[in-house]
């Protein structure tokens, strides 16, 4: 079975902003076993719109549709719709009680324009949106369906996941699919290509995809079979060796994200932990805790930005500072220890270094130090381990990678 | 004069790849004059791609082709058009040439097959490549003008530079350009909608895209004129009505996020600030020490997670928490005028709330809170003042709307 996808608004045809929505689309859509074979940007022009829809329609049985469901003149994806469909749009109570409420529960009037969004064609199911108030629609003929999704993401994603996958279910011919994910943390993407190429090339089943950001890689495998466990075997049957081959830098076999596997480490071990940041400016503290329930391991961390700071709130030496300058393995020692210390925690962390993009940028260097150049520490009741890592890239690459080898050692402290 | 763009391969039907020579080529479109109105992506597919060719060159006289011009079979770009436009492919000696110096100059033998891509239209311009092997076209008839470019960003981009930019300056009638963007913070979009439509509405030029982001907002105005004057008076006289209604919401006019502009007002009143966290868990830190040079006014902060922490090394009193909670605005203030007095610093900012997704989550929650509630508050000199937000959505959502607004409560401090 095939699908078309159609991403609506005119900021979408601006030099900014790229439609993001088709890439989940199409993963969820890939997994289903639907093929995407074509996919459009159209501008919030209604009658454009509407040739489009019944252009995709008459290609694809399957036609996906996202934005253009808000509130204002601009959102003309319900009309489009009925014009394509040759429908009526029809006032749903329903709707609009729902977007009250929503608007009720966090004090807030509704503005009347919303109204708008309590439309929905003649003969489609409303889709509830429990993150946003425009409602979705699911509408099937003979023809095939048509589904009209909100643009952001965040909504798109879960009203997608939670309405509109089961009724695909009944629709798409059952394929029974496998997945695995591994996740590996700070390698380059061609030195593991040069280690993983060599077997997962000489598989057609599964499909092997890798991508690649600064200092994290995610592997997909992605089994097909007439059966579950035939899919579930062909994933198994390369993934295994691709896992041999790449050993401890595995941090993640199931989706978890870095920060997560760290958690999940720490809360096992009964283990606690605090952080003391210098170029990462808060980056590493807010990583940890965007993981939900992270107050039961993570007591706190400073943002210790001048040497003043470093010197006067978190207890470095000044002596230190001046000896070996604020990027240097002897200050990123005493900030771990301190930090711990104070905290009184199991682990302490730190990070410093320079962000750049200027090679004088970041606090407090005694000497020049080159842009890239960062220290990480992990302390314990054993001691203190620090490592030296040179990072190219601008600031926030620099500042990113850094965080993701200070969870890197936490987690291998802890596994 | 309008424009669409098809790119072509069937890797962008993937959940990995996005096409990114669009935006590109869009934002040198609009330097023209030139507006998209649509992108499309198609797969490797001769008469799928054949149709839309047709389809977009009945609604666009420049239509753009991106990808598709390698040696293999799976490469239709050229027989695609050739149909589209019922027009013969002519072998150019001179485009093989060209291609075999190429691989002569890196000592490789040219492949056989390599001779497809000397294939050009029937009255096309062949369009030499510095940067690949794949010669471009460019083919006019009454109708517009269909472009062919290879795929590889870096290619594409030379060759469009070198040889369309000034081809089209010959097609494009000349206009001047004028673009402003208003960026808004804390303002639902549906209210600034409401506020504004009434007046952008009433013009065609400036063309008005409004981006929102959860408490972020971007209002972008694009001027056309025979002149420069004219495309600039263009902008002025509706962005000038726009500005007076949105008043001081608006944090910026030229394209600073919010955290430089935070940061500027703190170097221009040399000021200095520190910020104590709660929920946001070092977001607030990490946003200010985005910006570079943000150690001239940012000294430090505290990520106090749990209540031990903010006693113990904020100094937040131990019956303040026990009276009202973590979430309350008599510790925001606390923890606010605790980050100003042990950093020494001009001002004191705080966050605590509950970044959710369950109401007792978050730390230390005396009684329970709800998921969304946030106090903000800003110490400085003259006292303090809190805030008391409830932000809709997911955890992350919660934490970034919060820095919006601590953010955005500094700069009207100092504004």
């Amino acid at each position: 079975m095939t699908a078309e996808i159609l991403a609506v608004g005119s900021e979408l045809l601006t030099p900014q902003r790229v439609d993001t929505n088709s890439l989940y689309l199409t993963q969820k859509l890939n997994e289903l076993g639907v093929e995407v074979t074509g996919k459009g940007i159209v501008g919030d022009d209604r009658a454009r719109l509407a040739e489009a829809i019944g252009e995709a329609r008459g290609r694809a049985p399957l036609v996906i549709l996202s934005g253009g469901l808000g509130p204002t003149e601009d959102d003309v994806t319900r009309d489009a719709a009925a014009t394509a469909l040759g429908r009526r749009l029809e006032f749903h109570q329903e709707a609009l009680d729902a977007m009250e409420a929503r608007f009720r529960a966090f004090g807030r009037p509704m503005a009347a324009i919303n109204r708008r969004q309590a439309y929905i064609l003649e003969g489609a199911e409303m889709l509830p949106n429990g993150r946003g108030t425009a409602p979705g629609q699911w509408y099937a003929d003979p023809k095939g369906v048509l589904m009209l999704l909100p643009g952001p993401p965040h909504e798109l994603q879960a009203m997608f996941e939670q309405q509109c996958i089961p009724r695909l279910k009944n629709v798409v011919p059952p394929q029974h699919i496998a997945t695995r994910q591994l996740r590996v943390a700070g390698m380059p993407e061609s030195d593991l290509d040069q280690l993983i190429a060599p077997i997962y090339t000489r598989y057609q089943n599964p499909a092997t995809t890798i991508l690649a950001a600064p200092g994290d890689i995610q592997v997909h495998f992605r089994g097909r079979g007439s059966t579950e466990a035939e899919a579930r075997a062909a994933v198994e049957e390369v993934s295994r060796q691709v896992e041999a081959a790449l050993g401890d830098r595995v941090y993640s076999r199931n989706g978890e994200s870095l920060e997560e596997v760290v958690g999940r480490l720490l809360q096992a071990r009964g283990a606690t932990l605090a952080v003391a940041e210098s170029c990462t400016g808060g980056l590493l503290a807010e990583r940890i805790t965007s993981v939900e329930g992270s107050s039961r391991y993570f007591a706190g961390g400073w943002v210790s930005y001048t040497n003043r700071f470093k010197i006067g709130r978190l207890g470095v030496k000044q002596q230190t500072l001046e000896a070996h300058g604020a990027v240097s393995p002897e200050v990123a020692r005493e900030m771990a220890e301190a930090a711990r210390s104070a905290a009184e925690t199991t682990l302490g962390v730190s990070v410093t270094g320079v962000a750049g993009p200027t090679p004088d940028a970041g606090p407090g260097a005694a000497g020049p130090k080159p842009a890239g150049l960062v220290y990480i520490a992990v302390a314990d009741a054993a001691g203190c381990q620090v490592q030296e890592r040179k990072f190219l890239g601008e600031r926030e690459r620099v500042r990113w990678q850094a965080s993701q080898v200070a969870l890197d050692l936490i987690r291998r402290k802890l596994g």
